[in-house]
């Protein structure tokens, strides 16, 4: 990297972003005065300025001497359509879990898009390109990425076995969604059954085969509550881990939200099926407990990597996530370096890559892999000094700094501003979309 | 509250701010529609903004239905001069604490003003008003919170047996800064003391009985390593909360940074002796352990108040330190409710300002309390819906949220930016101030 920043010359180059510190990701050490040039989505020069320059002299040049640039976040579980129940999960003045299911009979395409497209702005204004979202109305939810630029790695939920959208056609819809996508640039479709005791055995073996067959990860919740485990345990008297790779069903991509009750032995499983990676949400595990042994897997060479997921949590921000999972895991292990900053900024872009199976795709920024870009400011009070540009990114950095974002090289963030659509407009339609659900409670 | 906003009348009257929200604070409901009149740097009115408009009709009015209004939080323990380890501490890359005492060796006043602009500005923009400070050159601390605007609750350290400027003249010092600020608006003065071990036991007795005497609390680190335990027990076999209780020097004001390390009949000696308010410093707790049981000793009545501390925390933000207390405590105890986001809102503002002896002052929006004020936008895709004001504050809104900033009726921020300097003024004066203190070193 950077030995050939030019090599694509000037012919086809769309842009060039310059920083006075480039974070490559992935372990390669940050570069100063150097930037990127983008031609057609992806990247083709990543060196010094001065030899982009040279290479690329009539292009439009962002940035500057003044930024950070580093890969986006990959936001590897979450829930978008979800934000309707921001704020109410904290006690019992707002019994969310009470209304959950009868909120979300009550969803409908036209709903989860305004919500959708929410929870997407927050992510883009966050610093965060790639989303990996599990709801339903997939569709609608691909149409608010589309319009306000962010990369879905999205699935339709299926749930055969209980839930408000349980049905018989819920295999053949998620999987003509994924079929409807296969193609696609930035809409990376997933196969996602809900979890090993809300969807029937048959219908877990099929989604599992149409995965493996259309070459895509499977997206689902895996050892993540107690009535699971109870579930499995009356069920094949077996825990969810042990359940599937019974069935055969883990030697593929698969992306396992939660796992925190998985048993050692589970863990173990885990450790041999190189394809299974446990993703981890800082803050849903602190507040649903128990909390995921993050860093001690990571440690085994599992990779895990970091999801928002969606309520208790009141944001979509894996950057924060990131700054969570450094101090919630020096709490549980009681070792202050459980977790350094580094790692958690691994989780949160190659550790998503690698999850979806997009690894030579997104996550750091070298010559071939896709424009997806974080430019951050760093003269603001609280970048300065910018002692550990790496460890700041996790450590200090926030939407404040976001200055702009590029998913496939589409500039999707300016200044600060939203520019798919304005910022101020998505957040009304979400609080109207929110007051008619709820209000069609009764 | 709210019964009669237009007491003062339009007479004197500065300037009304309104909110579609308005977080009081210390327990009081939020109200909607509601706004605040300023009169003298002191809130002379707080009720629904019909009653504020028809009585002061004249004068300059701020915020509107798409703002929050809340009171700033109270940062109670931290050494804004120590910017210049920002990123530092995360590995053995950064050796921080061997440069630690030969770097505070070369500080200057120059310096530290330079420095403290910079941890000024970031709380300013953060939504912090008040700022405990604890180091050295206090008069250019107290410059730096006067030129950007901020409450400083100010205290110049003293060490007596080891540091960098361990003095002969170090308490005459510390009291002098106090006595000069005793009469002032804005700059709060408090003794210092460095901590129980590092400070001879004559001087300690001096400092705490002229805190007494003078009226302002003592402000100290109390039970904060090991290496104070060990000291403590080889000097005098006591633990160094047990330690200052025999000295009856705890029937006052304390401020007690830390006291991780005290023991079960020490946190007993705390909860007897109610003007000791321990600092909770969530990020440094957990990135140096052990983690103060916070939600525990408030649950025995103590008044915990919330601190960012310094190194290895990155950030200079205690509603940063309110969310992650939430996460942590919920991580520390396995109970996912230990400590409520509303907790930890009480924590940042009314616990800080008891803490400080200032109840009556700050910490609460109320007739007669100082205007010190954030407006918090609620038109960004984060804020939407805002399913419950009072816990989003803790729990979604971040810097980008903050619009304006009031202290003392003093407008400091407007529109995100800082008003009493060039944050990129200050950002490059602080790097400046950096680069010259390490190369100081060589």
């Amino acid at each position: 990297m950077g030995n050939d920043p030019g090599a694509a010359g000037s012919a086809g180059v769309d842009f060039v972003v310059e920083a006075g510190v480039l974070v490559p990701g992935a372990g390669s050490p940050p570069m100063t005065a150097a930037g990127v040039a983008v031609a057609g989505g992806r990247l083709v020069g990543v060196g010094p300025i001065g030899e982009l320059r040279r290479t690329h002299p009539h292009v439009p040049v962002h940035g500057g001497p003044e930024f950070l640039l580093s890969p986006g976040a990959v936001n590897t579980h979450t829930h978008l359509g979800l934000v309707w129940a921001r704020g109410l999960a904290h006690d019992d003045r707002h019994p969310v879990y009470e209304l959950f299911w009868p909120v979300e009979g009550n969803l409908t395409p036209e709903l989860v898009g305004a919500l959708a497209r929410v929870a997407v702005a927050e992510s883009l204004l966050s610093g965060v390109t790639t989303i990996a979202d599990h709801y339903f109305f997939a569709d609608a939810t691909a149409s608010a990425c589309r319009e306000l630029g962010a990369r879905g790695a999205l699935g339709q939920t299926v749930m055969t076995e209980y839930g408000p959208w349980a049905s018989p056609t819920a295999v053949s819809d998620s999987l003509d969604f994924v079929r409807r996508h296969l193609e696609d640039d930035t809409i990376h479709p997933v196969v996602a059954p809900h979890a090993p005791d809300t969807v029937g055995e048959e219908a877990l073996v099929e989604l599992f085969g149409a995965a493996r067959q259309l070459g895509v990860p499977v997206h689902l919740h895996l050892a993540q509550s107690q009535r699971e485990i109870d579930t499995m345990a009356d069920r094949c008297g077996k825990g969810p881990v042990r359940y599937l790779d019974d069935l055969g069903l883990l030697d593929q991509k698969v992306v396992a939200a939660h796992c925190m009750f998985a048993t050692a032995p589970e863990f173990d499983i885990i450790a041999e099926r190189s394809g299974v990676s446990p993703v981890y949400c800082p803050t849903v595990h602190a507040l649903l407990s128990p909390v995921l042994p993050a860093a001690e897997l990571r440690g085994r060479g599992i990779n895990v990597a970091l999801g928002s997921d969606a309520t208790p949590n009141d944001r979509y921000d894996v950057w924060t996530e990131a700054r969570t999972a450094v101090t919630n895991q020096a709490v549980l292990t009681g070792d202050p370096g459980a977790l350094p900053p580094l790692e958690a900024l691994a989780m949160a872009t190659t550790g998503g890559a690698t999850a979806l199976g997009l690894d030579s795709e997104i996550g750091r920024l070298a010559p071939g892999m896709r424009a997806d870009l974080v430019l951050w400011r760093t003269d603001t009070a609280r970048m300065s000094p910018l002692g550990d540009p790496e460890a700041l990114l996790v450590t200090a950095a926030g939407a404040r700094e976001v200055h702009s974002v590029w998913v496939e090289g589409r500039r999707v963030v300016g200044d600060g501003v939203l520019l798919g659509a304005e910022e101020a407009e998505v957040a009304a339609s979400g609080r109207a979309a929110v007051a008619e659900l709820l209000s069609g409670l009764g």
